[in-house]
């Protein structure tokens, strides 16, 4: 199951560093790629940056047509919302069914998204973060496993009880 | 169980909006408060907004101490680093112990808090998210049921399968 993630409607320089963040969120739980609604360089030089040190092929692209994008997705098409079903409800159904496209609105999303998902899914019925909300929804969906993939990084931590250890490799 | 929040290191600026994030992921899933390592009015401006339309006591504070405040606090110290030992590892130890301080840095945290933790938990080796690593802590800590809180405030989701319902009373 490749998980890619969609993100619509995001305002560059309010959200700068959220995009940053769902980037490297969804890279660090486990999904292949991240979409964004218009081109966003600031994000791409980041997550390059972190590909070369630690490791892995995730990918940042841009699409300037978000809803042909969804509709061509091959898949199962997740909006994640406050407004949908709880996630523990419908995780069930979503796996399984073959690729994973994760759709993560910003402060407006067009009404079109709800139609266009296969399954319209809250983290919780509270506003919250759509990078808590990404998050969670990756940890259930790959059941705690997205955190173990391997990225075969020049980089890598050996987890300490105290203090930082980091191995590096040529 | 309580669980508290306490953010070490943030720059007002540049992490206003991730501050944000940090404090309305920890009250949606089910932190009773979050405490700042300097004031941001603007943070606690926003949790008030939210506290008032969708309910729960979820508390902003901020102390110029963050030494003693960690010394003093009674219950388990967990510090969020990608330096430490795995969640799924650790989160045996922790639950059971009473409350919880969920401490997560920012850019730089001072190498006393790796000493002054009782543990220092991972959420991954990879660089990402603080408001990532945190959502993801709660929901494990809590094992899910962190979203299931009841905040019994006067807004409240009715969740869809498409499009949107709130109920509002009085």
């Amino acid at each position: 199951m490749k998980v890619t993630v969609l993100r619509l409607g995001h305002r560059l320089t309010r959200d700068a560093r959220i995009n940053t963040h769902l980037a490297l969120t969804a890279r660090a739980l486990g999904a292949s790629g991240i979409v964004y609604d218009s081109s966003c360089p600031d994000v791409e030089e980041s997550v390059q940056r972190v590909n070369a040190s630690w490791g892995g092929g995730f990918s940042v692209e841009s699409t300037r047509g978000w809803r042909r994008f969804i509709q061509d997705f091959k898949g199962v098409k997740v909006h994640l919302t406050m407004y949908g079903l709880p996630v523990a409800d419908v995780l069930p159904a979503i796996r399984g069914q073959g690729d994973v496209l994760a759709i993560v609105g910003g402060a407006k999303v067009p009404p079109e998204v709800y139609q266009l998902a296969d399954y319209n899914v809250q983290v919780g019925g509270q506003p919250h973060s759509e990078v808590a909300a990404l998050a969670v929804f990756l940890d259930r969906l790959f059941e705690g496993e997205g955190l173990e993939k391997e990225f075969g990084g020049r980089m890598r931590v050996v987890p300490q009880a105290k203090g930082k250890k980091v191995v590096e490799s040529n």
